[in-house]
């Protein structure tokens, strides 16, 4: 274990370089806080080092950690101030970025994707993985503009889901939709325009979705490349939903219908 | 119009002080920020006075609003010092609370009710009723613990929501398990442990769900007051969804059963 007692050390200047997407971009990694987060990553996850507070190292068992990558403590305030998290649980990992293989998701027998168009709410964004995860949905596509998948807040709202599911990030929806067109697989769209509804398309066969920004909803452009807009039944009085709640239905459409495969 | 110019006066040490619930609570009124949000107020809403920033003033046209109510004009940053927004958009309102009458909500044919214990999070909160009003849900009951129907942030995600689907706070639940029963109402709840698949219970007619709080899920005691335990099917590898997503799932399949009606 390395004791680290200066703001000057590299690592915490390393640390708190990486809550910005450039610094993480370029060095390929992102950082995971929080002991419930850290236990989701995979085993054979390549994780470069793990920081602790000085008081979570006193309390718990760090040998498991240990064996896997370096181990860095941090006097208690020092580790406050590298984490987002107001409250820190003492613990964070830095992990390398998760690589997809966009060929394996598209191999999937009936393949049953989630796109998304510059969603900027980071809560919208986790929770859109986490339920995507929970779905069984084979990849994630975000376009250009979206929010970055590994923002703290993103990562959070994921609940570990980012493991589970494979995120594509700066996604031009252009040439995912000749892929998706390439492959059979129709493209939906959630859209106040839409005529069908959800509960009579067939989404037992290979089906894609697309959802929009949460406050510009989907570019005309984006709504063109689609095969079908659908509307979700809104019998209320509230003019739209949620990003992630409108994913939420059309996403459990699928797995009501595959139920019954 | 009301020209405020100093810190100390006394319209601005109360909608300073309106941001915390006591005060709220004390005087029975909120405040509703931004042109859109305050767009939703009914036009028949008690509003005791509006606030906008200089540069809102000379740039629209307040007349519908003086008609209405008292008008005070704030220099911008002295406006943006009440306002809970990062970017505020110049103009609020203080409104009187909402009362809804809790027996015109049982009266309703096939009642249809979101209950919730305990939600922590004010986004999910506001999403959860902006559901439940698109849903055309009867009406939506808080425990006491809950998030206050009135904080600022809740208030911005119900998307005026708030207007149109009536929601009872500092609900007791044991009591309103009890009218339910009264009312054979059967109360639903989401659980982990639950065995029966929302596609398979008749929400044609009356129903309530339960929904439970972000991190400890629902309380073995709400548990216990429910008729029936919900499973809402997880194909994939995530081990539970985020509570305005569960609740999503489960108002949409009283939607796309009574579709049908």
């Amino acid at each position: 274990m390395k004791k680290i007692e200066s703001r000057d050390n590299k690592w915490v200047k390393r640390l708190n370089g990486l809550k910005i997407k450039k610094n993480r971009d370029k060095e390929g990694v992102f950082v995971a806080e929080g002991l419930r987060f850290i236990k989701e990553v995979p085993a054979d996850w390549a994780v470069e080092a793990y920081a602790v507070s000085e008081t979570f190292a006193a309390e718990n068992d760090l040998s498991r950690y240990e064996k896997k990558a370096e181990m860095l403590c941090l006097p208690d305030t020092l580790f406050a101030s590298v984490c987002d998290t107001e409250n820190p649980q003492g613990i964070l990992a830095v992990c390398k970025k998760l690589e997809w293989d966009e060929g394996a998701a598209f191999a999937k027998e009936h393949p049953f994707f989630l796109l998304a168009e510059e969603l900027n709410d980071p809560g919208n964004l986790g929770t859109v993985i986490r339920t995507a995860d929970a779905c069984g949905a084979d990849a994630v596509f975000l376009s250009k503009g979206s929010v970055d998948l590994y923002n703290p807040k993103v990562l959070r709202s994921t609940m570990g889901s980012l493991f589970h599911v494979p995120v594509f990030q700066n996604v031009d929806l252009n040439e995912i939709s000749k892929k998706l067109k390439a492959n059979d697989i129709p493209l939906y769209a959630a859209h106040l325009k839409g005529d069908r509804l959800p509960y009579d398309l067939n989404l037992k066969d290979s089906c894609a979705f697309i959802i929009g920004n949460e406050a510009r909803g989907l570019s005309e452009k984006a709504a063109d490349l689609c095969d079908q807009w659908v509307k979700i039944p809104m019998p209320g009085q509230a003019e739209s939903l949620n990003a992630s709640i409108a994913a939420g239905v059309l996403m459990y459409e699928v797995v009501r219908q595959r139920l019954e495969r």
